[in-house]
């Protein structure tokens, strides 16, 4: 691992893995085999050198602000957070790939037969033999596996840090989708309780998936469609909406965009409200999703506000959200020069407690969820207001996912009045109420008819499948269904396994997070960490991980304070009971580590 | 409609409907109902009013080089191209922009009841009532309802573009899909022989996929997929490219990525291939979605490589692509300081001939293809060696359309070695061959490991539904079904539709493109158009669609030459027969309108 000596904590160690500085930030590497006086005749390679040093230079100045500028942490675990791991394999890459550049400059236009890099099967880059060829040091330091696979001599810089960012956000799921579990073919095969899905109702799904109804071949499903979704399913979407949301009038289907899954319509609405740079405020820990979906394409910064776990006299809740903290985060950004074009709120919240934040005024009704502090309002209310100018998106992805009876859901879509219709944008799809993420389903519902025109436009490239476009028609129909058979089954099911896991979790004495709707509970593994930092954090995933457990961690989801997990438990039974074998597991291993290092510094002092 | 007056051509006509530069150039309009000498007191909406006037300043400059830099066109033609016209549009919008932040900043902070614009139904923003509340004369010349709808309060200045972009582009389109030509339920519909979709087969494939083996529904399929596309599916690709293809050794499915579409997979590579603002060269004309998919994202310029009509000494065949012509383009781009980072071939190519640039050496054998002047292979191999440092994307996704049984295909995928097989990238998918656009299914092959990850990283945004890619594989396994009842009947129906449309061309002798593969016809209509410019063009592409009947016109392909139209005959033969009917009647109506105006041009003089 590549690493840079910062601040004056080891400066000793700034030597076989670690490179100062002057290694490249005053001269540039030499051509292997070149001599510094010889300047490559082509001088057409210069201007791109130029502009990948100065993306050098922009992405390391990004950096080192990262590493100083967050306040409450150590030194060390400000050089362990995740984000600097990535930036350092960037770093590590940009600087490979000017040196790449000058090699087969050096290799064309100085006619030295230096051997350009040799891939293997893998995809890693070899640079093994050139040492053979010749007597000279090599001027690079060898890269792990890891870095190496960034390495690029073809792709662009934002290719690059497309890369660099799926690899380390999706190299475990990815490990997860090649050995997956199965109680008959693959016991051995990972456990996925990291990724928010529901499998509780697969019998139900595939029972209604292959009615009769649900077939339907016309010419129209095959052919290219309507962009924006087809008209018979953006009526269907506005049916259901007004009904399941209880609308006070009907919605109308002029409103609704249909695309391939909630992230591709939060991708799309990143693209249409901001311009690269630009920010939306998010409450933290938030959908790690959205990380990936704002970077991928439109470049804007989702900047959290964190909520902390500790019940103290301004934060009368765990994990609670409230208008002085939205504000603050908001003048922060804004005084560091930041342009926040809107915030992102999820509804029902989690881990934000259900019953506070939510109770929104609705057809008249004051429903037992009308609290005083009506705080999801309050925020929503102040921030949608002229004053900010703010757009705010409302991610209802677990609207139907209530599993306590004494519990109403509200949406936004209930209210009689919206603050500000035109940035008011509500995202809804079927992946965690139906438990089917495979369909890839989302939908946008806004008054704003500049937004639905140009989130259209994404249509393009983000469309449904004719076929799937029907059957999710034909789903989301059939109401009698839902309502007798789908909605009291799943909400049944999810209660067991909530029951399941937060008895276990209380046997074993984890402090967890209590919610009454979704697919997750937040639990707090700190007392398994020493010290509690998000790099021990990381090392516990890890080992969850090694006995083939995925989890999420808190830091994927950016909460501000280590120790915390995601986890999911809507999972049939069987399955649920052989993870939380597993984690017992690592938590016993984990602690008998724990026992054996205090054991070790009590011996040192 | 704005438009500005550029040169010196018609000075005199600067009034009504055109702006005059020093509108906006040097001084900003001021708010409505607001004197020059008061400032809005917030003083952070400059920053704002700044930027968007910088990115005004940006789109002028591009319009204006645009405007003096084509050489080889008329004034006239030069100020109604396209491009140009959408820019204006994106002028005046970003100009209307503007005024809005300044009304509505004078609203709030000078307390001047200025009503905001107001929406009706159709999003369109209406500023009548203005003039109604003051005695001043309105600053702002009123927009049209097309400039209208593009004004934006809400979006960012990248959504405005794009909004208008996806206007300009799919209007049309947009209107058909709501108006679709039915033989019972709506015999006065659109019909489309404008968008590159094969209806020949809908029986066949319908059948196909009301089988058995189709309808599986399985855990894996409904939950979050593996992004690069499930491994099951790209296994399948790899053996049916093998197999079709005819490649000397087994594909790898290591080497797929399966996204939502073709120009999904191409989006992805101008994304991980160039940085915004470089470039692909593309020999032209060239299908449309391209042009669209690049801009929606990857902001890559797509450079044409104007191929031409006429046969000449050095132009032996009509549309050739040489050596000479590609490497002509790639080094005035270069000369212009353009970053050209690859080229983009279709193979087949159409209007392209075909027996001419095909014929790729393949297994061994010299097949009746192979001619002397194999410049497609030639133009492959040059430019994707190492002087250029080019990538080559393929696109064959009219692989199985060859409707000639004398000529056999071949794939760059049957090369025993490719010129430079880690920039080299082919697309395909069943959109096409298979006529199920609405599948919405693209893959690509490559063997660049680099661009394989980067690729699949946008998976997460373009994934198809799991039980599509199930239907998929089942489809592209069954080889028997494809080789013995698919393939023949739609070749035979392909080549019977060609052979009507082609003998109806010849009657009403239209000059046309002979072609043995692909889904359309170049045809050639410049003697129906008086003077022949792009604006002739585009009038007479409008009385096609005045009755009903949507086309495509060389100019969306990026066609050098006014006149050309592209005509899909892919389609069943009542449907066939009804359009050519209509077309018919528009020429008519064409040719009766030209002797009308030829005639009074006779008697000004």
């Amino acid at each position: 691992m590549v690493s840079f000596s910062v601040g004056a904590r080891q400066p000793a160690e700034a030597s076989k893995d670690t490179w100062s500085m002057s290694h490249w930030s005053d001269t540039l590497p030499v051509p292997f085999g070149q001599r510094r006086d010889q300047v490559p005749r082509d001088h057409s390679i210069y201007p791109q050198l130029l502009e990948i040093t100065l993306h050098l230079r922009q992405a390391m100045r990004e950096h080192f602000v990262q590493l100083t500028s967050r306040q409450g942490l150590s030194l060390e675990e400000r050089r362990h957070t995740q984000a600097i791991r990535e930036k350092e394999a960037l770093l590590s890459c940009l600087i490979r790939r000017m040196i790449n550049l000058l090699q087969s400059e050096a290799a064309s236009d100085l006619e030295l037969q230096v051997p350009l890099p040799s891939e293997d099967s893998r995809g890693d880059v070899k640079y093994g033999q050139r040492d053979q060829l010749s007597g000279q040091p090599d001027p690079v330091p060898q890269l792990s596996d890891c870095e190496a696979a960034f390495v690029s001599r073809d792709l662009s810089n934002r290719g690059i840090d497309i890369s660099v960012f799926y690899q380390s956000s999706f190299q475990d799921y990815n490990a997860y989708q090649k050995d997956k579990y199965h109680k008959d073919k693959n016991t051995l095969g990972f456990i996925n309780l990291g990724t928010s899905e529901n499998k509780l109702c697969m019998d139900l799904m595939t029972e209604r998936l292959q009615e009769r109804d649900m077939n339907c071949i016309e010419d129209a499903l095959l052919q290219y469609p309507d962009w924006r979704g087809q008209p018979f399913l953006r009526e269907e979407v506005a049916r259901f909406l007004t009904y399941y949301c209880r609308a006070p009038t009907r919605l109308d289907p002029e409103n609704v965009v249909v695309l391939n899954g909630c992230c591709s319509v939060f991708s799309a609405l990143a693209m249409v409200l901001c311009d690269p740079g630009e920010a939306f405020l998010v409450p933290a820990p938030f959908y790690g999703g959205f990380a990936f979906s704002s970077r991928l394409y439109a470049k804007v910064e989702l900047i959290p506000v964190y909520l902390e776990s500790e019940v103290t006299v301004t934060n009368t809740q765990p994990f609670q959200l409230t208008v002085d903290k939205l504000e603050e985060a908001l003048l922060e950004a804004r005084l560091e020069g930041k342009k926040v074009r809107g915030l992102v709120l999820i509804n029902p919240q989690n881990p934000h407690p259900f019953r506070k934040p939510l109770g929104l005024e609705c057809r008249g009704r004051h429903s037992q969820t009308l609290w005083d502090e009506d705080v999801f309002l309050q925020s929503f209310t102040f921030l949608s207001k002229n004053k900010y100018n703010l757009h705010v998106i409302i991610d209802e992805i677990y609207m139907l996912s209530v599993f306590d009876e004494s519990i109403t859901f509200h949406s936004v879509l209930s209210m009689k009045s919206l603050p500000d219709r035109n940035r008011t944008h509500v995202i809804w799809g079927t992946s965690k109420d139906f438990g089917i993420s495979g369909f890839r389903f989302g939908a946008l519902y806004t008054h704003n008819k500049e937004v639905v025109s140009a989130v259209s436009a994404f249509g393009y490239l983000h469309s449904i499948s004719g076929i799937v476009q029907h059957k999710l028609c034909q789903l989301l129909h059939n109401t009698e269904w839902i309502d007798k058979v789908y909605l009291p089954t799943n909400c049944n099911r999810l209660r067991e396994a909530h029951k399941y896991i937060t008895a276990k979790l209380k046997a074993l004495e984890i402090p967890f997070h209590n919610s009454s709707s979704g697919l997750y509970v937040w639990i707090n593994l700190k007392k398994y960490l020493d010290p509690c930092t998000f790099e021990e954090e990381r090392l516990l995933y890890c080992r969850f991980l090694d006995n083939k457990l995925l989890l999420s961690r808190g830091k994927a989801y950016m909460c501000k304070e280590p120790g915390w997990f995601c986890l999911i438990f809507a999972d049939e039974l069987p399955r649920l009971k052989l993870a939380m074998h597993r984690f017992c597991d690592v938590l016993q291993e984990q602690k008998e580590a724990l026992i054996v290092k205090q054991l070790e510094d009590a011996m040192r002092e």
